[in-house]
């Protein structure tokens, strides 16, 4: 069965086609800039490259349209037909309280994610205009919804409880809620393969460093602490995210600034982070590069992130009782062995010992602990598409 | 030499009186309530009992007038004559970047806590009143600021910088300044008595629960991280403040609910934290006594602000790469043997055992780890007139 991928953001779509079960791609691809005429479509056929297209798209709908028809041309696509798709599964971010686990979409589910579209400002209208876009262009076929903060629905009340007043919580849905579940899933998977043991034999701290960014602690199989919260920008300090701070200093800016709330919120969530911190980038590789010129606020900024870092994992081992497994994924997690390296100095105490050779020289992934360790250090791939084609699969192999 | 030790607050003054060197104490009390025509004026000779007044205070003037004035007299007070008061010594919660070292207070020092005053606007204006106060009363003495983020300046650059825009650091000073610092100051000279060593041979987790709550990690003698911030709102949970939070959740609560960056302030710094969460109290003893008799919020509220304890413990030991020391002190940590249990639970894996026995029979200071506990665990009481009443004794020596 054909499982069609899809992650609708802001002003981009990210797909993939996949076999299913055994996740082979038949094609991926993805736009960016929607709404510009400008669009860039990206398309290509298997694993190999894809191909750029600069063409207008207006919206979701126009997007998924234009995937669809390069997956059914026979000419510039793969010829497959409407009938080839079993299934359509999406990326939600959101689910709130009450979705949590991967659901086919139906009347009901599409109406509790439009009721807690605010919760989620940025990413759950846009799943919603992905939805109803399959509803119009391939009305027959199956939608599956996988939620991001599904994987903490275990978090225990004395984590997902803020100081704040408790009608908040009531009024609003004011708690902890913690993303990126489904790369933590994936997370899980591949420390599976590498160790060749179930996740749930362990207690896992996840650092998942993209330029989104969680850290995340997993007790034999639950996940019991997550770094973001009621949105995806507390906890760590991120690419554009300022992570934990004082609110007290933010309310301080706004009202020297005479910032409204919308302006402060896009502060903290697209000025901030690795990228206001440094004046550089948004991108640690350039910051990275920076440091090595002697660059001091780049140098700063690399030692807060990792000072950050490190902070969690004492955090999260003390949660756990003590940790198993301290695992890297994400974009930096994957392949910034200076992170790495300085996010585990000074932690031999509670049995963290990184290989420094081996850390340096991974590729890909690997375990990069001394053998005496304690504590296994591991870099492992997060493949959130694979995880999302899995759970549509099941739903629909169940209908 | 008498030392008269000062701390003005809002609407409130507590003074001491003592006898340099050695801290002995002459006479102590306080004024509650200053502003109305009830306010409440306490006054004891020596360590015993302090008898209430019902009068009116106007202001820190007022307040300082009538202290002096029990002082003075033969008939009500202690008889003594301005000549015998040696010096006067103010806690001043904020000196920010520039002023962390006690000084003899001019008028540089001054202009300096003017300018920095709304970075602690609760705090410093009522330090300058008072300061004001005894120069038009006692224009004679000498006067001495100790500052209550001076412990906090050795912090590192990536401890007190945040993943804001670079910009707000530099334009408004938004750091980390830490607070509780002379109360960690008394910490380390009652660990040393209990343990007659240094507390620079040490690295120490020190929590100082009171209903202000600040978590401190030193190093060797120097405070390395602190909980709270750039106000002493950020951190641990605290009797009404939140602690650490979503920002953004914060940022939505006032969206929803049209609230002005000054009721966020409120809402974050008065009718939050124990208070907000359990509906009860910012006292711990009846939230306590409230889950004792079955009350899932007092619980869920208890088990929220361990949890972050813990959390916090851990992630201070990272930060010094192992504890030797886990200190409790303040109201809360002194006295409440169910909250250090809770806090030291699971936390084995890292050297810290508490003797359950000991924790719980445990009246005034002493130590409650285990005798095999790697971490020695203990209670020492924190005594900030003590610490002003010494930096002020030895630069009016000095002089």
């Amino acid at each position: 069965m054909k499982i069609l991928v899809l992650n609708c953001g802001s002003s981009s779509i990210k797909f993939q086609v996949v076999d299913m079960p055994g996740y082979t791609i038949a094609a991926k691809g993805g736009i960016g800039r929607i709404g510009y005429e400008d669009a860039e479509f990206k398309f290509g056929a298997g694993e190999g490259k894809e191909d750029l297209h600069i063409v207008p798209v207006k919206n979701h709908e126009e997007g998924i349209d234009l995937i669809l028809h390069s997956l059914f041309s026979k000419e510039e696509g793969l010829g497959l037909s409407k009938e080839d798709i079993g299934a359509v599964g999406h990326r939600v971010v959101q689910g709130g309280d009450r979705r949590n686990v991967s659901v086919v979409i139906d009347e009901a589910v599409i109406r509790d994610i439009e009721e807690i579209k605010d919760l989620a400002p940025l990413h759950n209208p846009n799943h919603l205009a992905g939805i109803y876009a399959v509803r119009k262009l391939l009305p027959e076929v199956l939608q599956v919804a996988v939620f991001d903060n599904g994987f903490h629905s275990t978090l225990p009340e004395s984590a997902y409880l803020y100081g704040l007043p408790y009608e908040y919580r009531e009024r609003y849905g004011i708690r902890r809620y913690g993303f990126h579940g489904i790369a933590f899933r994936s997370m899980a998977e591949g420390l599976e393969k590498l160790l060749g043991k179930q996740f749930e034999s362990f207690r896992i701290v996840n650092l998942m460093l993209g330029s989104g960014t969680t850290a995340n602690a997993v007790s034999y199989g639950r996940s019991v602490e997550v770094s973001t919260g009621f949105t995806p920008h507390e906890g760590l300090i991120q690419s554009t995210r300022t992570g934990d701070v004082d609110t007290a200093a933010v309310l301080y800016i706004m009202r020297k600034e005479g910032m409204s709330v919308d302006e402060a919120d896009d502060m903290i969530n697209k000025k901030s982070g690795w990228k206001g911190m440094s004046g550089i980038s948004n991108d640690m590789r350039e910051i990275r590069e920076a440091a090595d010129r002697g660059d001091k606020r780049a140098e700063a900024t690399i030692e807060a992130v990792c000072h950050r870092f490190r902070k969690y994992v004492g955090a999260y081992s003390a949660i756990l009782g003590g940790t198993d497994i301290l695992a890297f994924s994400g974009g930096v997690g994957e392949n910034a062995w200076y992170i790495r390296e300085k996010v585990c100095e000074g932690l031999e105490f509670m049995g963290i010992e990184l290989d420094r050779e081996k850390n340096k020289a991974l590729k890909g992934e690997g375990i990069i602990s001394t053998d005496s360790s304690k504590v296994r250090i591991l870099v492992t791939y997060a493949n959130e598409e694979k995880i999302i084609a899995e759970d549509t699969y099941h739903l629909a192999a169940e209908k």
